[in-house]
């Protein structure tokens, strides 16, 4: 038996961030949004259609880390006449919208929930409408935010059923002027969100269906993009694909490639985009031969023969000037095993449904690892 | 600008059927069934696993008609403890639920909503769980119910927000041993809610993704499934069409095609899967050149010579023994015109994205009526 729900109401199209003010529908709200100038000029067209919010945070940082969200939670403290979230930007945005949706101003609540799975039950949590600024992070379509502890050096998932956005307002007009870097960037993670959910434990028909359309719009359309930023039809065509992607990996969370990134992420920097993507290829050669309708679905994507379709990919990263090897990132060789000894071990490793063996056996055809470094 | 939006959450698999009672969870139930032997079985089954229902309703006819649903909605008058209804059977049990789950024991309630549209938004509506029993309806995953006056000679649409089902709960063992006639007239029905989507002004890429995946399997698995109705493989692949379809015109309602043919099954007694699909072939001739991702959507069906593929379509039709003309059907030729006209003017005509002159052309041409006679 398989499942599959998304109650997200989706309004899609250019010129589609005008209708807010008609999904606000007179409710008090707070804009959650990032402190960069463009940000600015959006905040005043939302006041301008919407009327002034309760409260507006826009120190949003990328990767939300405890102690941000701390002092950015309390202060909703006087403000529980807040009815709505409104949350105006990347997948960061969306995420620490997620987290004061939950808290109610107070965010220990929401540390003891993500490290001790308690509490879940008795969460009271607002609506949020999530309007996506990059076409990548997926979030406007799922009921998880990722949350960081740098003090902890871990990385958690806040999780919940209600944690579904109301609405997903997703406007291709407003990734229109977003830089190179940051559109490849989130590209990548879309297309990483999309095969993650293929080659996962919890796949199934309509996700993959999904994640089929998603993989094959962005490796269609994101090459091209990067060298026609301006084009909205492009936009257009990423942002269709990371929606599908969302309502894809909604329902199956990701897997290894995700887990993999999150180390090298907290320790080297690498942005999250790019973490999650660079090993694909590699995964990708390594799930050959499961069958099913995950291979089915794999190849509609990269052709009857994966192991030329991986090629492809990896010859597409290079082109795009991804690098293929951990050590490219920074990550010392002798503590890649250890990096893949934990990510198979962790949660998203476990949604895989391939072998730790066949990922380490093409990481070392492929000189992705150096496993005698270890 | 488009939207979707389908909240439902969806169980599917043989033997899902056993996890009823993890979805009940332990609320006060009623259910809702066909008085025919098998459903009989079936509701012994529903009662060993989730304990006895508060109230079984279990005379449902065809056609969910105001008179009877009147005197079952009355029944629930003294089991106001009843906190969610399980619909067990086709479209009509399914519809006649959500018309119970709306109705609170009053059905004037109801059939002044029908009759006004005034009083949805205080209508306080009963969680609903969905299990079809036939591979067609859809109405496990969309938001409103068919209502039919015989006394007004009208038919109706009980449409709300919260009439999506909680669950569709899909188990395509329930489909085994289904006769010929239901079977196909049931897979036609789905063919029908597939194409009417496409062909229609609410039509969005996400609802054209999943017409397109519903309709290509309608058109491989219904035809095999004719000749091996005990295939549990091609009953599978039905009841994921038929979902496909649910998923696909629960966000743009039907159009043409159905709007032909309330008057016929209304008149003369034609079952409502093949009232609603013996057009299609005449219905998919009239839209060749309406362009955008409508007819992208068509070829993707039909091949890229539409012509063709309504040609191939009327020959699989021909040989399921559905006759192409209204005539087959008993409707007089001096009625054609007029049943056509009402047809076009009414709202699910309205929604059709054609022209009247281009479907009376495609009908005369291809002798499907004669306008001579009228």
């Amino acid at each position: 038996m398989w499942g599959y729900q998304n109650p997200v109401k989706i309004a899609f199209g250019p010129g589609a961030f005008s209708q807010l003010s008609d999904l606000i529908a007179g409710r008090k709200y707070a804009l959650v949004t990032y402190p960069e100038k463009p940000f600015d000029e959006l905040t005043r067209q939302v006041e301008a259609q919407a009327g002034a919010p309760q409260l507006i945070i826009d120190d949003v940082a990328p990767n939300p880390d405890y102690q941000l969200l701390e002092t950015q939670t309390a202060r909703f403290t006087h403000h529980n006449d807040i009815e709505l979230i409104v949350a105006l930007g990347g997948g960061s945005v969306i995420d620490s919208a997620k987290v004061f949706a939950a808290a109610n101003g107070n965010f220990s609540t929401i540390a003891r929930f993500l490290e001790t799975k308690q509490g879940g039950d008795t969460l009271s949590i607002l609506p949020v409408i999530a309007i996506p600024t990059t076409a990548g992070t997926g979030s406007e379509v799922t009921s998880w935010a990722t949350v960081w502890s740098d003090a902890q050096g871990k990385k958690y998932s806040l999780a919940h059923q209600q944690l579904y956005p109301e609405s997903a307002l997703i406007d291709p007009e407003l990734m229109l002027g977003k830089p190179y870097d940051l559109t490849l960037a989130t590209g990548l993670d879309a297309l990483s969100h999309s095969l993650e959910s293929i080659w996962n434990i919890n796949a199934n028909p309509i996700s993959a269906r999904y994640a089929i359309t998603a993989s094959n719009t962005i490796l269609e359309a994101l090459p091209q993009l990067m060298s026609n930023l301006g084009s909205l039809e492009l936009r257009t065509e990423m942002c269709t694909a990371a929606m599908y992607a969302g309502l894809a990996f909604s329902n199956t969370k990701t897997a290894i490639a995700h887990n993999l990134s999150y180390p090298i992420t907290q320790g080297w920097g690498v942005q999250h985009g790019i973490a999650c993507s660079f090993t694909l290829p590699t995964v990708l050669r390594s799930v050959i031969g499961i069958g099913d309708f995950r291979e089915a679905a794999l190849k509609e994507i990269f052709g009857p023969d994966l192991n030329d379709g991986a090629d492809r990919l990896s010859s597409l990263f290079a082109e795009l000037g991804i690098g293929a090897r951990f050590t490219d990132y920074g990550v010392p060789a002798e503590q890649c095993k250890t990096i893949i000894d934990e990510a198979f071990a962790g949660e998203r490793g476990r949604n895989f449904i391939g072998s730790k063996d066949k990922f380490l056996a093409a990481a070392t055809e492929h000189n992705i690892v150096e496993l005698s470094a270890a």
